[in-house]
């Protein structure tokens, strides 16, 4: 893929801190560090930047309905960067969903569809990225070399949070009429999850989650020579090796090409 | 990943061509081809190949048990390919299924989870691939471009078949106690699909998949050279570019380091 526009393309970053308190979601103490990071990054990309903070389910979906409707035909690309909690679901494309801050979900698929090709034909065959830091479940990996505490052993996490449930995850919200369950035109897509499906994510509360904190690092150093699939492996190779509690990132490709950022 | 003992590891493919009368599914032509190309390059890529045909679907998992079972502490990673119908799934991590001649599906997630880290200790932090021709489902992709005949219209189709079910998919054998939901150890794994979860996938009665096509033309002319990502990426451009209904192969990709097969 080529980007020639100026701005390259849209990216939204919803950025969940604080939940209600009937949802049990924790606050996620150290995401900031994450949005600030990312805002700056993707704005030094020539991306156009914008960012919404503790929104609802249902005010996510109306954020990603409107950026889909949007004219993109004088873009090259698209992006979305999700930091929330998260949850295991089943699913029929990709897995996972995310929580608004009122504790429901929104099924990562749901959100990938609202993109493709029938939905949004002004970025048919253009790239649709989308970074998901969030707890893909709730169990934890404690890697299989590591000899360590237990995972109930809080004090020698230090201040390392995981983006988990403390609960087992309600239904998606199923019910609504518009969650696209199938992609016509299913190309052109990467979503980059921070975990595996099922499984934790880890964030820091002072330097943020382990996940943004490589990609960031990964693109300061790599994006203005390397393809982000490249360097999305670089970023699964750091995080791997980080920590007790193994995480491994990973992520869905149906690119067509390599992606290069455009860096100026 | 270094590639270094020779044979580097085992590739155990599954052909399956002749199904069940009660299973309803069509003689998959073709696939010989398929196969037969895909033994040769594995076998000159370093593998120690063995093939097996006309599996049901208690007989793949016997099959792959068996495989998952052996000691592969002498060898450097492990690949399985997957030739047969397949179909759409609910699932909490890889989407699909793929059927055994008698009808009855195996859901891929359950095939990569045998091998998991904690399931095949002797394969952990060894790079573990599955290549899977098979549809993900019904939806024909006509992309979005193209101006042609109708889904319905065999003629203009020729000698394509796609690799779908002509009926809808039963639930997978959730039934089975060894269903491993989870995986403990998660990371190294890499899933190429011919085509997007919920799909077709197209097969020439002749000359065989599109998929298998590109992936044994992109390795016979870059295996040398390129990481497999970056020849997965090819594979996907050329098949995407190929024929009336579109096809989109993809990956999803939890590898840590690039992979590179043995060339000599």
């Amino acid at each position: 893929y080529q980007l020639k526009a100026d701005p390259c393309g849209h990216c939204l970053i919803f950025n969940n801190v604080n939940f209600s308190r009937d949802s049990d979601l924790s606050t996620r103490a150290g995401s900031k560090v994450d949005c600030d990071k990312l805002e700056k990054r993707f704005k030094s990309l020539r991306f156009h930047v914008r960012t919404v903070q503790d929104l609802k389910a249902q005010e996510i979906d109306a954020e990603l309905r409107k950026l889909a409707r949007l004219d993109h035909s004088a873009l090259d690309c698209c992006l979305v960067v999700i930091l929330s909690h998260g949850c295991q679901t089943s699913h029929i494309q990709f897995p996972g969903g995310i929580y608004g801050t009122d504790g429901k979900t929104i099924p990562i698929e749901k959100i990938v569809n609202y993109f493709n090709g029938s939905n949004c034909p002004s970025l048919r065959g253009k790239p649709k990225l989308f970074f998901i830091q969030a707890c893909g479940g709730e169990q934890k990996d404690r890697g299989f070399e590591v000899d360590c505490e237990s995972p109930e052993d809080e004090a020698c996490r230090g201040s390392v949070e995981s983006d988990a449930t403390p609960f087992q995850a309600p239904p998606g919200n199923s019910d609504e009429p518009d969650a696209v369950a199938s992609l016509p035109t299913p190309g052109d897509i990467l979503v980059s999850y921070s975990t595996f499906p099922g499984f934790v994510s880890w964030r820091d509360k002072l330097s943020g989650s382990w996940y943004v904190e490589m990609l960031d690092s990964v693109l300061e150093q790599y994006a203005h020579s390397e393809d982000l699939l490249t360097m999305l492996v670089r970023v699964a190779s750091a995080v791997s090796a980080k920590g007790t509690y193994k995480q491994i990132p990973g992520c869905f490709n149906f690119l067509r090409k390599k992606f290069f950022f455009m860096c100026k």
